[in-house]
């Protein structure tokens, strides 16, 4: 049973999604169709890409994951299938890709070009349904990649820019805070094995965590382990540092937004 | 692979969505759901009958499509099974099939009456759970419409004012704010076709479209086609003018709400 | 074909659902998921309890029902598995499971602890992807529960507080209001059974229901009986007394909230 994973900026609110749906039926009554999210931001491409990137490995092998964050939709920006690990993307071509491609994941690139695969008439504003859709569930049903367009190299994909974490003349550790999922809980772009790597550098040394005023020290084991509602920073799901708050929202305790800066010193 | 979209103003917070899924399960277990949304705004008929409207026909022959707005669950208003160019719909009778059967889709229409196929006790809140789900269900695995109630004229469906676009003295084209989607695009009740009509009944003129105190000079064939965060006007992916801004939201941009007015000038 | 029913307080713009979803495919692919919801007010054990027992029986016999409202993940509360009515659960011990027990529901139990079963490194912070989507996929696919761990009494299953209602010193019936819905309609904790009982108790008496400074008229049988915008209170789809609003909110309607007392009299 062919999986598709959908990942969009579409909102649940109007049919957008059942409509791609719909689609990708009419192509593929076999398909097993997961929502990953359809709440990433507007046209937050950053957002979509950092999805993907942790979300895809979950599913089993064979899975067509289909990202369509796409404020470029009826310009001539090229669509894009892309394969690796087993896993298979459709995506516009506009840098969602280019974590997994710097991760090393990608392996073969296909533009997505040949419009006997489309719905006609292709509109300028819903690609989704008109091509990404369609694209994504011919993929699912066996249809070549090489079908739908000639392979590119990887390089010629699009890029993003991916904010990292630096040092300050003082030696600490410099992040920031990329994301603020459901739970007000605030996902740093500090990777878990790089602060892993850092600490490790001289000895095991004890952290403290700055953000605004606010100061955690050390890395929690479980939220709970704070006290109720006081801050606590752990590594969360994705394998990033995480600023949290026991059994409260960290967003709205700490006053905390995308971008904040966070800060980790090494104490004695 | 017999398949059931879902349209309804349920929300998603509370587990009746999910109750009516597994009401169906329960009766056919191979069905497959497709959500359209459940995020109508409660009881708006109106915005329900336009969704099913231009989504029904995305989905595979054979679909059956459950909508389910239905202020007056409790009361005696009538529950109605439709069918027409192979999609078949359940619906309460209270003027959201009537776009469908302006559009000439509507071939056949049957009450849906028979208690043998409802899930008893039927409650005075929930038909969506006790009527609607059930008889969707029973649909989907090929039961005939004539088993759930008589057939009746569609003339007899209930009706829907439908909001149209209206001509000024000086030959203005008048139209309105319809619906507002999750990006804040401003959706028209100005059909492309009738636009496209009416700017060529002297020749190809240059058009200008006012909504409140912002003037947009054309249509545009893309989102990017405009300035960063200015707006545009262009045909939407149901086929009718929208009011867009080029990565931002034409709602909050604007200033724009439902119903607000929509003038298109033909200028030099 | 295998239900899963899914509740989470995890909501919908996250990765998070949709990763467990993927893993549940890969341990069985053959799984159907249905979303009961997730957007369970964030770690409210209560309102999670209060939807799987009233949602769980519309679902086919053989579903595996998976709950996940777990402040306490990656500590050391127990994941447990229960059985009844041939029906299966997946659930944190923290109370969840305590109304079904307390209905008499509940069969068998056994603690979740076979880490063979698990996904690993187990994060301790989304045990929802490592531990309890590939229990519940591997039960739907047939696994027995003995082989995920010990069987322990049901009695030993975390509590839950369940407000009931009480009686005022001139008999009055003392309840409140439990959940609100997405309508805005207000569910209260008094039971149509227990109402009916106690009404009945001398003669078929009238009531007066009271809700701050509201008074409504005896119970109707439909929103529409009452005017419009008008409050009524009626038996709603689970089972219990609901404050609601004709067409309209009574949440707002009645500047109404969670706990707000309901307090119903007999009058002549």
């Amino acid at each position: 049973m062919p999986c598709i994973s959908l990942t969009t900026d579409f909102g649940l609110s109007d049919e957008y999604v059942g409509v791609m749906k719909g689609t990708i039926l009419s192509v593929n009554p076999n398909a097993t169709m997961i929502d990953i999210t359809h709440q990433v931001d507007p046209q937050d491409v950053l957002q979509a890409a950092g999805l993907i990137r942790s979300a895809y490995r979950y599913f089993p092998a064979g899975t067509v994951h289909l990202v369509v964050v796409d404020p470029g939709v009826g310009t001539g920006r090229p669509v894009l299938t892309a394969e690796g690990n087993g896993h298979r993307f459709v995506a516009p071509d506009n840098g969602i890709l280019a974590p997994l491609r710097q991760d090393g994941v990608i392996r073969t690139v296909h533009r997505v070009e040949n419009g006997d695969y489309f719905l006609h008439p292709v509109s300028s504003t819903f690609h989704g349904r008109d091509i990404f859709a369609p694209a994504a569930a011919h993929l699912s049903a066996g249809l070549s990649p090489a079908a739908l367009g000639p392979a590119i190299p990887s390089a010629e994909m699009a890029d993003l820019d991916l904010p990292t974490p630096t040092f300050s003349a003082s030696g600490d550790l410099v992040g920031a805070v990329l994301f603020i999922d459901h739970f007000g809980n605030l996902i740093t772009n500090i990777d878990a094995g790089h602060l892993e790597k850092w600490r490790n550098s001289a000895r095991r040394e004890k952290l403290m965590i700055k953000i605004g005023s606010h100061r955690i020290q050390g890395l929690s084991s479980s939220y709970e382990s704070a006290g109720f509602q006081k801050p606590l920073a752990i590594i969360g799901s994705r394998g990033y540092l995480e600023i949290a708050v026991n059994r409260g929202n960290a967003r709205q305790v700490l006053g905390a937004g995308k971008q904040d800066r966070v800060r980790i010193s090494k104490t004695e």
